[in-house]
């Protein structure tokens, strides 16, 4: 539906594996100062020089984690690189470099695998990170792209998820559910265009969730912002599965208890609407759609008047105890227990790219 | 044929995404004091402190890379280590980490997949690496496995491609072609078990081949042993896709050509004995074949006697000058320009685990 049209299609076969990483090197610039050694070799060379490196990984699969109708290619390149950028910044990281495995059908132009590293670059660039290696096979059938990310931090200055303490403030930044929504929107065009393919679709009254789906940031301004505000999260993780999985990440991990409010959840107007479309309740797809990318953290009760009215932060309950539950207040002051209904892989045929 | 029997079979629906990563945690141990925080967040901490550090990633996917048929899943655990490994090794460096990805069917069990973890925990206990995160899901048909590992060097002593010198020795490990003709053997028997699947076959005759294919080491062991001779490469790559590949890729980013003896290729007896059996040119496969994994490196002249004698080490050729092509002088005396016809994933069907 929305796939980019390319005329130009050079087989892979005509530029076999070495031509194909050579061309593909050329799309990519290496700027870093610890950047020593980039493409080409057996391995890369970095120099995190008294920092400690962080290190993330992601395995993404064609008609599991990402659907080629609504998906361009450029995007996908984009998203793949910002989701793993995300989990470098939800341990207070500094994104540094990533590696990129891509594995295609033979049968692949290599100008579909340019657009996709054309969308990486594009992202490496926004993030001010190096793409410094990688490796470029088959598959059988579909497609595979696989990113490790790097990051770096000052020792001992990670925030792990295991850190959280009784009576910390949670904090989400952005809104969320949007990323659900905008995925709810592509699957039921999707639908229409099997049944009428001439039908084109007018999705301009969708653009942001659809936008918060094909193309998300990891929030690497709002980690900046949080030190300008001399605020250093207490535990943290990214919104990519769900609000509720990721909150029980917080609280297991912590051994504490937690309670947020219905009426605290940051949800944006165009994610509400879609909603009301759809017939599903906006606080569901806020609590177990994902993909949204926002980090969800914890910080000191004494920081509160610092973002109590910042436009990207939302304090949406605190941390309890150890022997209490994790529970959100509905708004009508009911007590519901929380249960990760977010996505998994294995007992779960919901679409999800990440 | 080789599957391990496994008659317990947990589906993996019953475990789930966050379940099986616990699980498989419980299999995996971080032992080295530069792991600062292993599986469980969203991302690992290393700490090379001073040290630059190496990155290297593989994309491996069922029926492009490696055939259940034959390979026991223990084995590809370990493999996938060893050969990433390997790259880490091939940049003259000291493996110390590795992530993990892997995909597959809804309908694979915990037990096949704790196998291939139980294979990779093996391989990090004989390397003395920690893997300290990755990532599973799924995929709508057959397994995918991604393997990034992460190695150290002293600033300024990674061992490249580019810097072979005219005149320099050219040093093979071990010996080659020995993979090769562990995979011709396999695929014949896999062929005679389509025909008869009760012939049990005796391939006690072809241990050494085959187990340089199913279970390739790294020379980790052979770096030590230059160091200790107080020898330091030149350049250096590891055979993977083949020796006439890796040579014309030290031969291209040096700069310079090389003259290497088809007398002196290391080529074990029971790789000679294959090759008569199947009628195929020892050289060839030697050449060619690829997946050995032993290193080829460069050496100055002046260092020859340190080695000449070397159980372990064979001088096959030398470097010269820039204008010169990549030779190989065969029995006859005849000279043979090298090209790669090794693994070339996109136009060409050779099966390959690597």
């Amino acid at each position: 539906m929305f796939e980019e049209k390319n005329h130009k299609f050079t087989p892979l076969s005509e530029l076999g594996e070495f031509g194909l990483i050579d061309h593909l090197s050329s799309l990519l610039k290496a700027e870093r100062p610890d950047t020593i050694q980039s493409i080409g070799d057996d391995a890369a060379i970095i120099d995190h020089q008294g920092f400690e490196t962080l290190i993330t990984k992601d395995l993404l699969i064609e008609g599991v984690h990402f659907d080629f109708f609504y998906t361009p290619l450029k995007h996908l390149g984009y998203k793949v690189i910002a989701v793993n950028v995300s989990d470098i910044a939800a341990m207070g990281g500094e994104p540094t470099h990533v590696v990129a495995g891509i594995a295609v059908s033979a049968r692949s132009s290599v100008e579909a695998i340019e657009e996709i590293y054309t969308g990486m670059q594009m992202a490496c660039s926004h993030y001010g990170i190096d793409l410094i290696g990688g490796d470029t096979t088959t598959t059988t059938k579909g497609m595979v792209i696989s990113i490790t990310a790097l990051g770096r931090v000052h020792k001992s200055e990670a925030v792990l998820r295991s850190t959280a303490r009784p009576s910390d403030l949670i904090v989400l930044t952005g809104d969320i559910g949007g990323a659900y929504c905008g995925l709810l929107v592509l699957e039921r065009e999707k639908e229409v265009y099997k049944v009428n393919p001439y039908v084109q679709p007018d999705l301009s009254a969708y653009d942001y969730v659809i936008r918060r789906l094909l193309r998300p940031q990891a929030r690497i301004d709002a980690l900046r912002e949080l030190k300008s505000l001399g605020i250093k999260p207490t535990s943290m993780i990214d919104v990519s599965d769900g609000l509720s999985s990721e909150l029980l990440h917080l609280v297991t991990k912590s051994g504490i208890g937690a309670r947020i409010y219905e009426s605290k959840l940051p949800i944006d107007q165009q994610t509400f609407k879609v909603c009301e479309e759809m017939k599903i309740n906006a606080t569901t797809a806020a609590l177990n759609g994902g993909e949204d990318y926002e980090l969800l953290f914890t910080m000191p009760l004494s920081h509160y008047e610092k973002i109590k009215n910042h436009p990207d932060f939302t304090v949406i309950g605190h941390m309890t105890e150890a022997n209490l539950p994790a529970i959100l207040v509905t708004h009508l002051n009911e007590e519901i227990p929380i249960v990760a209904q977010g996505w998994n892989s294995f007992n779960n045929s919901k679409q999800s790219a990440q």
